[in-house]
């Protein structure tokens, strides 16, 4: 448990069904005048309708919005600069970030590109970004990432086949709205990977070393939420009491985050993404239950703690049996949301997994949070659970 | 419960046991260069060394600092304006509050004060601030008020006998410093008062008309945290654990009460500090168990979910009798921290009852977030209670 610890999150959070029909009347949150607005976005999130309904706001007070799809799922820099330079000329005061996670972060990106004589490069590690970049809104459409409130921002190098973050206090959105009407239409495969993403979020940070009081109390309170919803939201997409729960849910777990950090599962996710394209999320949820079979020795305390929030009556248990209630439960969520279990589906082999474990080695901002220390050996065998 | 909420707070906490030795280190979090601070802070605060801590970081930052401790208990508009035009030739570009609710509230005001042209009457009232204040670092040295993270400051009306709150998202810090070490000394009259100020914060929050799922989750928790310290800290002081139990349970129900607001115990306080000087701590904490009385019947399902988190073993209860025993905890706290139960002593008489009730039915702001209405007879009938 760290004994300084810190907490800083958006400027001002709007949530509630429907949120998204009132941006035009909070829009004097941003705190400073604007004109003329860059909208990220999805063509899911276009073809549904939602952007125009943003955009007729915007227009109703006055600022005028482009509209552009250009960011792809997990994007990399050469993606971002590309969509940096369309930006150049067109004096764009505000970006709008309405998407998943990889919308989300490539709008705090843009952002900071926008104010800083940097490239993306220039950025990649903490704290590297100099100045205060042009306002953000971010609007969720999947309960996953958390971006919407991190300082973090991930970006693909193709070249190295890596995934590196951005992390900057400068990247925090001055407006954030969380309307869960935006996610009743997710898919399956979707709403499962990212809600169980977040879950990862919230319980990494929960092992963490840098937990802290207030990260636990998002930490649990998320883990509560997720718990309660998200067979519910897979099963029954249409549940607006459940999809809200896994809005909220995802939200404390990225504020969680980043009071605390995630670990262990995070860093082996990296080579996943970076080299085998595999979506955050699902790399994410394959990994969670090894990675804490793992850690098991050294976190049972803690995730006892998490048990009861996650609905396991852990009456008469000791710790280690309560602590294994808790991995079989993630199990069982893996089973019933029908998370990909193998990595060879994605063209992963035994051979590559040697490398694996080195890139995920070099990922020491977050192999430093975990609670146990990880050896090359231990990262191979982890990996290799996914290839049995 | 609300169904469009929102969520705003200060830009970043830093917290922990002996936080106040990093300030110095935290400083470039303002985002902005500061070099002449002005320091609120009161005697007691001075006396233990506290201040000069403070002062030899920023000067090892470059920051020139000067101390007042002009800001008298519960000010009046006359006390700020009078340090407002001390400041006047200054060149102050950051405003700190080191002290309780009241020195918070003025470094809040005077922030203000320094870059809109107004009077601080000119702003009473909702959302009258026009611009951004100087950047403010608070750090609270009682577990109190949660002013730390609140939007609002409180002044009192001399000639009209009473107290008006300046509320305004200008007024939320740059940087706050919880420190629970600064709270170590605070003699068992103030630990009563504003612990239980705080600890009716988060109770009037949870059953606010505009309680929703952010407020709530830090309602909750703000209730856990102080229900398991508050009498170990009053008895015991010396007890870093309870302390800090206190200094956050304190700033989440600041936390709260800004995303739902308050409700009848603080329209009420409000005339017994505006007219009696009756500290506001006080106040509330004499008339939390007896607004919770009148609320009972609207609220019963709410008190019986404050319950768990008070320590209260609610099996086999119906959520009348559960909530009864809420009421009854609140009792009990107010006869073991030997809360003052008499508003005679304060010089109230009988016949100062309607005139009272009359100025807190003015408080509409707060009474349109109790769950049941009050009638200036039923605002009487609870000040007379007081008066028995």
């Amino acid at each position: 448990m760290q004994t300084l610890y810190r907490f800083q999150t958006a400027d001002h959070i709007v949530a509630g069904r429907n949120s998204l029909q009132r941006v035009g009347e909070h829009l004097h949150l941003i705190g400073a005048d604007v004109h003329k607005a860059l909208i990220l976005t999805q063509p899911s999130i276009q073809s549904l309708g939602f952007v125009d309904t943003l955009v007729g706001q915007l227009a109703d007070k006055g600022v005028q919005a482009d509209v552009s799809t250009s960011i792809l799922p997990e994007p990399t820099i050469g993606n971002i600069e590309q969509v940096f330079a369309a930006m150049e000329g067109a004096a764009y005061d505000l970006v709008i970030g309405f998407g998943g996670g990889s919308v989300l972060d490539s709008a705090k990106i843009l952002s900071v590109l926008s104010t800083n004589d940097s490239s993306v490069r220039d950025l990649l590690g903490t704290d590297l970004v100099k100045k205060p970049g042009l306002p953000t809104i971010l609007i969720p459409t999947t309960s996953g990432t958390g971006a919407e409130v991190t300082p973090n921002a991930i970006v693909t190098l193709p070249e190295e086949e890596l995934k590196i973050g951005i992390v900057s206090r400068y990247m925090l959105p001055k407006l954030v709205f969380l309307d869960p009407m935006l996610t009743l239409g997710l898919p399956k495969p979707i709403t499962a990977a990212t809600g169980m993403d977040a879950f990862t979020h919230s319980l990494e940070s929960f092992i963490s070393n840098k937990a802290n009081p207030i990260s636990d109390m998002f930490a649990l309170e998320s883990i509560r939420l997720i718990s309660s919803s998200i067979v519910e939201a897979y099963r029954n997409g249409a549940s607006v009491e459940a999809r809200e729960k896994m809005l909220l849910g995802s939200m404390y777990g990225g504020m969680a985050l980043t009071a605390a950090g995630t670990a262990a599962v995070h860093a082996l996710a990296y080579p996943l993404g970076g080299k085998f394209k595999i979506a955050h999320g699902v790399a994410n949820s394959m990994l969670l239950p090894h990675v804490m079979e793992f850690n098991m020795d050294a976190i049972a305390d803690r995730l006892q703690q998490a048990a009861e929030p996650m609905g396991i009556n852990t009456q008469g248990l000791t710790s280690s049996q309560a602590a294994s209630k808790v991995v079989e439960r993630i199990v069982e969520w893996t089973r019933l949301l029908e998370i990909p279990q193998d990595l060879r589906s994605f063209g992963v082999k035994l051979e590559d997994v040697p490398e694996m474990a080195v890139s995920a080695s070099k990922v020491t901002r977050l192999l430093n949070n975990n609670p146990k220390e990880l050896s090359l050996q231990d990262m191979e065998a982890i990996y290799r659970k996914l290839l049995s």
